[in-house]
């Protein structure tokens, strides 16, 4: 292929101004105060973690920053070949100035410098949306979040709904819950209503959708004509917190999912589904390094789901790049399901050009929501998306433009779509 | 990779005279009457309604194919990315002269003219074949198709036995079973006779396979030596219809199944296995556009049928390609397992060309049957085909040519043998 | 991509001395006496015997080398196609002297007299490892092996375990335990004692992994706690054999695995895990020709194992590339999991490529270990490794060179280490 074609689309996709339609930014603190909070990105402690340095070494209270990150550099050598590491690299050279190729144990504290005079300097987080080409952020909102003191424009909450679904029998869930709706929860009724009270607050607030992550076990149920047990199972985590068998917290996780989908549906927010995280499978490891997964599912254990809501839409991502085609196939027949990203362990070259080559030959155009960034930190969205156009304009020159004769303004309108269009049009934003 | 090279390769590939070894043709109408024909394909509806199309717009009765067609443009803006619609657009081009790249709502007439005019000819079917390079079509027929009426020297019976294995419950199936055999049922030597009919009926009229489609869940069994239980299964289908046990529907299913395997042997017709469709997952969809899947299946529930049956062939189809690193092992080790074509959902080049490769380094180039096109209407042959035979001719340049250092007729000859040399050998067409 | 580029960094890889971590060479006949010994590898007897030939034909007893060869050539004409044959004409090549590009039935015979020639030169096993690049060569040893004879620095000696755990249920495995070991096995600890006595005769001949292969359903479990049921167990097999029942036979597959894995942790030997193989899928297969796989497995099963055992390394190979993923995310969380080679069914370019840049850009540098040959005889080394080290090139010029703006010697680094410093670092040779 022609490498020059590659980059004029790469170009043209680069100018586009995003929405990142999934992000864990804190609007509070969205940048990063040094390159510890860069470096303390599970990626990174995670990678060097596995690669042999004992965590107590990151993990130690009331290290400095520049301590941690000098650590860190003992063994980050043994993860330079990694898609993750490239990203710390293209953001240094691109927010912070670096110029070099490489950031080792022998260079880091220039880094480390550059990085501390930017992010000091005035409007640092404008700084970094201008130079990543953004304008809004989604959110990933606890259910008790206040919603205030951010701009709601720029920072777009979403409702996360793990803790009500799977965690509804820890105690201190079930106060949040009640201190943030003011519902006391005892009857099914109660718990619907104080669900009610956290759609409208979020509505209001100018959410956009909520989400969700799910375990490869899970499948959506519906017991609305069976309250009863439902509400036997309610009783039973109300008494006996975690303790309640697992029959009955399973009941109620089934029971809250499927009353948020209704919530949902009535109040229009496209409910993002995140299919396929065990949570806790390596506890020993670093903080947020810890989820493994199954890749043993099927969307099929989402039929009905999918049958009873057909006006709510499902963005999905997936954990695994063996379920991607599945997705397509669901997505290519499903008017409500559609493909969102290149989530977490799919988050690599390999299975991002796999998985975004099956999708952009077989589900219909408007369907498909290219990427995000999935950042905890606004800098981390320049080189992840750089990433993902890179790969979009490389399929656009070689499938489209070569493959199917395609002009180069017509294969840069379907990458503006995939990047940018559909995401206005799926979350109305 | 030389791009002349590849150009090459496909050109003589392309110049092979064809058999396809599954089709749907309907030997009595095998072309389409207008663009409402072509554009009625599943694909295309059911991406079109996936896309946020009505399906009541293009169901409603007494609609003229024009009104159809130009009720479909209004959505299938939305599709022109899709690999499916390449198809048509390339179908218009060399099948009725359309000259321009893209087929909108802007021009769809005059190709929609272009068609008919061309479809009134004389001679379309010939003309078709013709430019498609297609000399021999297998059907897919119904258990109680008459088989007369057409030239079964161009259109090949192939038994489906779909209906005998899964829907035996059907009092109407069963009626269909006595009226087209002549036989009442009522024991199983009844049923086995039926099937010899029926497999008598279609050798005779010079039927070259027989083939049946195969949810996930299901795995072959032989009960012969446990027939009281049969008897009693078919006893209670007999009484009570759909109303009978799961388990002995199951059990009538595998029973029928097994008997035809063994007739299939004793007639040396090969047994096309498709394995993996969940039929009507999405019951609100279109016409033909309900069914999906559950990836996880494993071939080894097969291993008990492909040791029964040493001497027959079975020319296997997977629905999703993480099934086909199973497909091309199970090829590789048992002389009876043969790879067939690239099935549905994983007929998009994404997944052909990963398939392919991942067969065409790996199992005996006697054992592949390259490509069938599945298809309706004749019309669709040509575009499906070309899709293969570029990707073939992709796989053979890059791989053979330039990886191994073979020369280009050598790669032909591998090429045309996977096209066209294995359908004769093993269908003995 | 630049083709030189690719081609000076295979050459570059090319010149690097190699250690094979994983072989079933038999140190006391590591080279083959005539072309029947390499053409008798399974992958050419199998493929031959899938490909249509009666394998009475080459399991006669009493016929020659030549006879055995001239017979398989009647057949390979079949199979010319596939990699594994690409691997018999390199080597014809590279260590006979075999100049042209085909070997058939028109010139077999004048690669059988070469071979014969250089076979019986002087130091032909010397020959072999030098034109083949090759320093040490790990062995599978059955856990009776008396590791006597040979050069231990050249051979190195690993602890097959497949027996113990799978078979210990078989009267003659057991006496095999007790005529090596000296312990008569009655209670769990006599069964324990026997395992130290093989730990420490293997580790005191220089051993330097155990390793077992797996199959899909198997998931290890600790007992050690409940030992009055293994014990059990372990009475039931004794007095039974093979007729003990099922679940104590299960029972005590997880037992001696999970003591394996302490005295392995012990006498710090990594655990090679090779996981996912059934075997006798197909009985009447040829000759190590009958095993195939479910693919439906994940390393979830595998939790536990990892989470116990935190300072014994797994180098894991696994069968289907399906599971590749999953096992390239394990390693990039689990500090104790580590990937090796491409086995078996996935030992093919088009599945390498796939698995390789999944973890090339994703796993920690120190924790790839690329490549073992699993040859059963010196010569297939070479034309594998080859195959692997061009792929490797491939992936390295394209996605780190040309995709990541790195250095050719960077590259080289890189690939060195993933070739050669690991299997030194990892396996302590």
């Amino acid at each position: 292929m022609s490498d020059s074609l590659q980059l004029r689309l790469y170009n043209e996709l680069d100018s586009i101004v995003l929405i990142d339609s999934h992000s864990h930014i804190n609007p509070h603190a969205p940048t990063a105060n040094s390159l510890a909070d860069l470096l303390g990105y599970h990626y990174y402690t995670e990678l060097a973690h596995s690669s042999g340095m004992d965590k107590q070494l990151i993990e130690e209270p009331d290290i400095s920053p520049r301590e941690k990150v000098e650590r860190l550099f003992e063994h980050l050598c043994n993860i330079d070949n990694t898609v993750q590491w490239s990203w710390f690299v293209e953001l240094s050279r691109e927010l912070f100035g670096f110029e070099g190729d490489q950031i080792d144990k022998t260079n880091w504290e220039s880094v480390f410098d550059l990085a501390e005079s930017k992010m000091s300097g005035e409007n640092w987080e404008d700084q970094v949306l201008e130079a990543s080409n953004v304008e809004m952020v989604f959110l990933t909102n606890d259910f008790d979040d206040p919603l205030e003191g951010f701009d709601s424009q720029r920072y777009v909450p979403c409702l996360r709904t793990d803790d009500l679904v799977f965690h509804l029998a820890q105690p201190k869930v079930r106060e949040r819950l009640e201190k943030s709706t003011g519902c006391t929860l005892g009857k099914l009724s109660d718990l619907k209503q104080s669900l009610e009270v956290l759609f409208l607050r979020f509505k209001q607030r100018g959410a956009k959708a909520c989400a969700i992550s799910l375990p490869p076990w899970f499948s959506p149920k519906c017991h609305l004509g069976t309250s009863h047990s439902a509400q036997i199972a309610l009783d039973d985590i109300i008494q006996l917190g975690q303790d309640a068998s697992e029959p009955n917290k399973k009941l109620i996780a089934e029971w809250v999912f499927w009353n948020i989908a209704e919530f949902a549906d009535a109040f229009k927010m496209p409910f993002d589904l995140m299919i396929g995280v065990n949570r806790r499978v390596y506890p020993m490891g670093v903080f947020q390094g810890q989820d493994l997964y199954d890749s043993r599912l099927s969307l099929i254990q989402y039929a009905d789901l999918f049958n009873a809501f057909p006006n709510l839409l499902f963005p999905i991502s997936v954990l695994a790049s063996v379920t991607n085609q599945e997705l397509v196939d669901y997505a290519w027949i499903f008017p409500n399901v559609l493909t969102h990203g290149h989530w977490w362990y799919s988050n690599t070259p390999n299975y991002i050009r796999h998985d975004l080559r099956g999708r952009m030959e077989a589900i219909p155009r408007n369907k498909q929501l290219g990427y995000y960034s999935d950042a905890y930190k606004l800098e981390f969205i320049l080189p992840k998306f750089r990433m993902y156009k890179r790969i979009l304009a490389d399929v656009l020159a070689s499938d489209f433009c070569q493959g199917r004769g395609w002009t180069e303004e017509r294969a840069i309108d379907l990458g503006k779509q995939i990047l940018r269009g559909n995401v206005e049009q799926i979350f109305g934003s």
